[in-house]
């Protein structure tokens, strides 16, 4: 029996305690370094542990007194020195060499360590003037710390040189490496906490590496922080063996480098040499690569910092051991103003920093400690990488117009509807060969955007095998991004997209449910973006939902999920869109638009089947343009007030509409129909609820105040109530949609089980207009017995009929 | 600069190709056993090409003609016959070694290398006679799969010995660890693809090792199936050095084991060998550790599995390689009914095993390859842990009402409504400790749920500090369930609950969202489940949510998202409920009844922090009963018809219901105000949508005809417009709910925002009510000054003011 590494030997190292023990070791720090480090380091914990407890006497010029206390004590202190520890010797590094780089802060509420630095190198001030470098600023930089009306305890939107926030955790891996990709010049330094490293999104980011190409992409250098807690727990990697550890990450395909210990000094000195020793290697690599133009995957470096959590907090308070555990993790001393030995102890703590040897009289940090931060866009706070808006350029587009597919009469042909979006996207990317990529979990053929691939193919950095050239499309400079992840596509292509550039994700309907909240927690940034006036635009996030719950013939049950939806629209209209393109034009004509666009989240929702085709390329531009209208050639008011509105969103429910209406016309002559395509769905709501909005006098006029409305919806019915039960005629609205029904079905079943076929619609359209009530009841018998007909005819021969299969607008 | 193993003296090794290479080697069959195990393979083989083409002439007894083929050919072909290899090496241990083994198929469309042995060895005739082992029966069986009104082609409810569909991927390690909790003498054996191991909670999941007790648990057996190829794609894992997959297993705490190649008759002499080892250590493990009763986490097997995609399948079609290659993953051969050659081939193809040398005259499978299965429950397709049901007993319950609140008036005390519930868990675990389990990702303490300790801690299998004795809850035997993966958790209280047992599962409101993928497939396998006769019912998944978005003071927005809720409702009213309880007898009462239910999923939405308590118990087993109702204590309307209706659900909402009530009756003494608390969401729908739902007469009767509604909602406000849009007084209806608006505030600030404070409140009801409209003027004023004072008071001192804090409802 192979046991564990119980090995007591091997124990004690797993604590972040003593001396620096590093696989790189040295002494790179002369004696005014190291000192200058630490007390700068000083400065940072200082900073942190003021955020979280004052709210007056930032300098302690005066003996503390509890009303400099804020009355709730908020904030994070567990994380924070390890942080503020790396950050400051990454600002050595870049001063030295010049480097280009922006810092992800991985564990959750750390943001105290990085607020520090930002503040002390200035950039803090120079963007919050009111937050100034002084003792009245610094007064203020507190108190907003985790306070009403102030500023949270991650790096949020608020923070300069932020891009990833972290308030979920599980992000930072594919985040970092979506800022590198096509930055060659960029290294990313990314902390990961050792809680963060147990989400499942995480331990798959890792695996990132093998789409990095080191001639054409930057870097991104993880450290994980192993320390060592979470709440109330310790953390799963920071309990297992040195050797069990460092086989996973070379596993991962790292080079792991280790720096641990507790001792200041000696790990100053280790964590030096560690830095600098992986910021030479990753700039051998890619000279390397670029001088000789090989490719080969190269094992990256990244660092395991073990340090203690809270580290230079109180040792110990009433009895309980605090640093090094995890009663560090947020306030280590509570009830300050109640409790006199906490708050000698909090006073002790805060002066043991110095901060009369840190700040001047004024309060700035002393001359000799700015000179360590590096200056201006290379200051990290700084990097216009991490406000990605600032080095945007507009996509060099090509004229959607030429990608058409040629219509002459609405719904006599059948084109795959991503088929001419692939070409349009192809030429897109051939366009933009630094800024553009397409996202998309081994999907991008099966989804029918292959033709993408006439200009670049999917990149991938692993092994090769002669036969991969018979269609699998691989290449080491690919910029289509396929991996099993919806995590890591999702998390790369925030990257791409905080750091300025654009990108396009295509995606199964059902699981795109996957990645709800990374999409809830994107659109929480692009909100409370758009209030900082200093956050540039940054493209949109554009998201095809394809393989949609309607065609599924094979997949059955557990694809059909329409309800990503409603997930998307619980957030601030502000920033969300959705668009359901009936056909190919309307697909071309909404993707156009939302690649032109900013700072939303568009979904569009179409599926990669074949459809028949509706408008031409002008009537297209112009139903978009309005995001829903009357298909006058598909009704039958002639521009009078009809008896129904059929109304549909969605490539297969407009289908069955339409041949709901054929069906219509055929039994009753005299039926006044009128039909309404919806694009943009969010046309529906009231003005007043989104920017979107139809006002309620153009909604009235077009779905009448009082006549029955047949709703064929793609999604699941009752999003169309929620949009819409303030209209004046909601109570004559019917909707249909997907009610949860279905298994292995041919289309045509799959729409009569859940009623949103073209027998249930005309029969809908008999149950509600008064005029058809009785003269339509023996119509409404003949189309139950066509549906079970289809039904029979599917479940004999494993297909629906013929003319099902081949229906098309009559001429 | 360190390069990637491209050695090119490996590469070669990285195709499945040729004679085994394994790392246990050894002839353990004998000739006739080896030609037996290939024979039974064959016949696998057979079956799942039969399932995916054919619809008549099963045993190719008649030559194969086209009218035998389906005419829609759907299916995967590609991981089926690396997936029935296994099993049927597995049939030959247990047999062996009387093993209790189940399996689970990670694989997302694997099923015909499934199905087939489970036909083979009876069960799939037993439970379905009409696919009867003869001729007849087998072409039923055929044209079923992946056929109209047939069974889908993943391991869906209907195939025996399932509890994991896969339709999503990622979850199969995490289900197959939440099979073995407590079942000490399972063995289950999971084949994960390799796909599948690219997807974030599938990478963490491989950690759940650190959780597994030898002595009180089973064992998992995880075999990597490296298959190669994704749809279009070549995988991950299979394009990494040996070195580095190993190592990467290795840190995650296995010792795997190789068996490679496409050699059949060497491959089965390795499987044989490797997985004979594998139990065997297994075995070794458990023993010692049972004999000794010294737990040390071993490192327990997995075996890395990589054979030929599409295994003996074509090698080549219309020249392009196909076995061993992603052209095998669906129907490698298509267009048979109009492709001559591609019917050739397909005959030839089928022909290769041999059918008529399988099975006899009759279309039974010969009598000497039966003799391999295993018999009656230790047949993997007839182990009763696949169909937990029959394996549940039913909790033995403390009764909730002794873990009550003393309440003699409502609204007077505060207490966590959290703890008692705690306290109650505490026993029911107490009574169950071998099957009740208690799952939060580091948050059980954090959530209030800390009395849970008292009887069994945290299961941890990593290294132990000395400090984690102060407070940290860790055991090797405990049975609470933490670990920073939601997914995780998720799959492993899904495992749990499949194989018969009971758990309760609490997380964080905003952050439940990961899930949401997990939860929507668990739901369609209840849905589905439902619906077949011999599926057993399994206990409820109760999910509470908790640390809600109306507390976040110092996680601010990201933290704030209430809309789980509206996911859970786009599932089958068959099995979902929604529960709020307002105060801590009303979240007993709800949670026993959760705990007793089975086959739904339970959400129970309940904040942590301290809260007014309301109800006796009494009248909470009263008010829970029916799910929502009138306090008349609240209300002023004395038993007639009201001026106004408050409504409200949810803890901190009733709360500020109760408080603008208080304030409406100061000023204005004769308002007749009918307050409704609502329990039971879904009881506001209408009872033809939902069981739990109200008659028309009964909403119409409790909310009025025509009078107002305010409502006040824990969620977001269009989720109650959703279930309310049919009821009469609809249009009457105004609620108030999150609305996405937040960021650092004391909990009234946040209220305000967001419109469902006392104040907003209030003024809702006077903007309403015709007779306050002019008469409530001066006091709406008012209100809104309260407003601000609260705002800035917030604001300048970081918490609310006392009154606030300290509000009750009058004596």
């Amino acid at each position: 029996m192979v046991t564990a590494p119980s090995n007591p030997a091997l124990k004690p190292s797993l604590k972040a305690v003593g001396e620096a023990r590093s696989t790189i070791t040295g002494n790179p720090l002369n004696p005014v370094e190291l000192h200058q480090m630490n007390a700068y380091w000083n400065a940072c914990n200082y900073l942190a542990v003021g955020m979280i407890y004052l709210q007056d006497n930032p300098l302690l010029k005066k003996p503390l007194d509890p009303k400099h206390i804020k009355n709730r004590l908020l904030g994070h202190w567990g994380s924070s020195p390890g942080m503020s520890f790396t950050y400051i010797h990454l600002n050595r590094l870049i001063k030295q060499y010049d480097l280009n780089t922006i810092f992800l802060a991985g564990p959750g509420h750390g943001a105290p360590g990085i607020l520090g630095p930002v503040y002390l190198e200035g950039t803090y001030s120079e963007i919050y003037p009111d937050k100034s470098e002084d003792e009245e600023g610094l007064k203020r930089f507190f108190k907003q710390f985790s306070f009403p009306g102030g500023i949270g305890s991650h790096c949020t939107p608020e923070t300069p040189g932020s891009i990833h926030e972290g308030g979920e955790l599980g992000y930072s891996i594919s985040h970092a490496y979506g800022t590198v990709f096509d930055n060659p010049d960029l290294i990313s330094v990314v902390m990961v906490g050792d809680g963060e490293a147990e989400t499942g999104p995480l331990a798959t980011a890792w695996h990132s590496n093998k789409f990095l190409n080191p001639i054409r992409d930057g870097a991104v250098l993880p450290i994980l922080h192993l320390n060592g807690y979470k709440i109330n727990n310790p953390t799963l990697l920071a309990r297992i063996s040195h050797e069990e550890l460092e086989q996973l990450f070379k596993g991962y395909g790292y080079t792991p480098y280790w720096v641990e210990g507790s001792d200041a000094e000696t790990m100053h000195q280790a964590m030096a040499a560690t830095l600098e020793h992986c910021i030479t290697e990753i700039q051998q690599i890619q000279t390397e690569a670029r001088r000789s133009g090989t490719i080969s995957r190269p094992l990256w470096p990244m660092i395991i910092l073990r340090s203690p959590k809270g580290w230079t907090g109180p040792e110990e308070v009433d009895g309980h051991k605090v640093e090094g555990f995890w009663r560090s993790h947020q306030v280590p001393l509570a009830n300050i103003k109640t409790n006199p030995a906490h708050f000698k102890l909090l006073e002790e703590w805060m002066r043991r920093y110095k901060p009369e040897e840190l700040f001047d009289e004024t309060g700035r940090l002393i001359p000799e400690l700015r000179e360590l931060a590096p200056k201006g866009d290379r200051r990290m706070s700084a990097n216009p990488h991490a406000n990605g808006g600032l080095l945007r350029k507009a996509l060099r587009m090509p004229d959607f117009r030429d990608y058409g597919v040629e219509i002459t009469k609405p719904g006599r042909i059948e084109v795959g509807n991503t088929q001419p979006l692939g070409i349009f996207l192809r030429d897109v990317m051939r366009n933009n060969m630094t800024s553009f990529r397409v996202f998309g979990p081994d999907e991008t053929a099966s989804n029918k955007l292959q033709a993408i691939y006439e200009v670049s193919k999917k990149v991938w950095m692993a092994e090769y095998f002669p036969e991969d050239t018979d269609g699998s499309e691989l290449a080491t400079d690919g910029r289509v991004m396929e991996i099993l992840s919806e995590h890591t596509l999702e998390g790369w292509l925030e990257g791409y997209l905080l750091t300025g550039r654009h990108g396009f994700f295509s995606t199964y309907e059902a699981f795109v449910h996957v990645i709800d909240s990374m999409i809830n927690q994107h659109c929480k940034w692009l909100e409370i973006s758009n209030q900082i006036p200093w956050r540039s635009s940054i493209a949109s996030l554009n998201l095809l939902i394809t393989s949609t719950v309607w065609r599924q013939d094979h997949n059955g049950f557990t694809h059909q999920d329409p309800g990503f939806l409603d997930v998307v629209l619980n957030k601030s209209p502000d920033v969300v869109r959705i668009y359901l393109p009936p056909d190919a034009n309307t697909l071309l004509s909404v993707s156009d638009h939302c690649l032109r666009s900013t700072n939303y989240v568009n979904v569009i929702v179409a599926d990669k089947q074949v459809h028949l085709q509706y408008l031409d390329m002008d009537s297209a531009i112009q139903h978009c343009t309005k995001g829903l209208g009357i298909w006058d050639w598909a009704s039958t008011d002639a521009g009078e007030e009809p008896d129904v509105v059929i109304a549909c969103a969605g490539d297969v429910l407009t289908q069955e509409a339409l041949a709901a209406t054929v069906l219509l016309k055929e039994h009753f002559s005299d039926l006044k129909i009128r039909f309404i395509n919806i694009v943009d769905l969010l046309r529906l709501q009231p003005e007043t609820e989104h920017p979107h909005g139809l006002s309620d006098r153009d909604f009235d006029s077009l779905f009448t105040l009082d006549k029955p409305i047949i709703f064929n919806f793609h999604g699941y019915p009752w999003l169309i109530h929620r949009l819409t039960y303030r209209r004046t005629n909601h109570r004559n609205l019917h909707v249909r949609g997907y009610k949860e029904k279905g298994n292995i079905n041919t289309p045509l079943e799959l729409a009569i089980i859940n009623q949103v076929d073209r027998y249930s619609l005309a029969i809908d359209v008999i149950d509600r207009v008064p005029k058809l009530k009785v003269a339509g009841a023996h119509t409404k018998e003949q189309l139950k017995n066509q549906q079970i007909e289809c039904r029979r005819y599917a479940n004999e021969y494993g297909i629906d009929k013929p003319e099902i299969v081949n229906w098309k607008w009559p001429e």
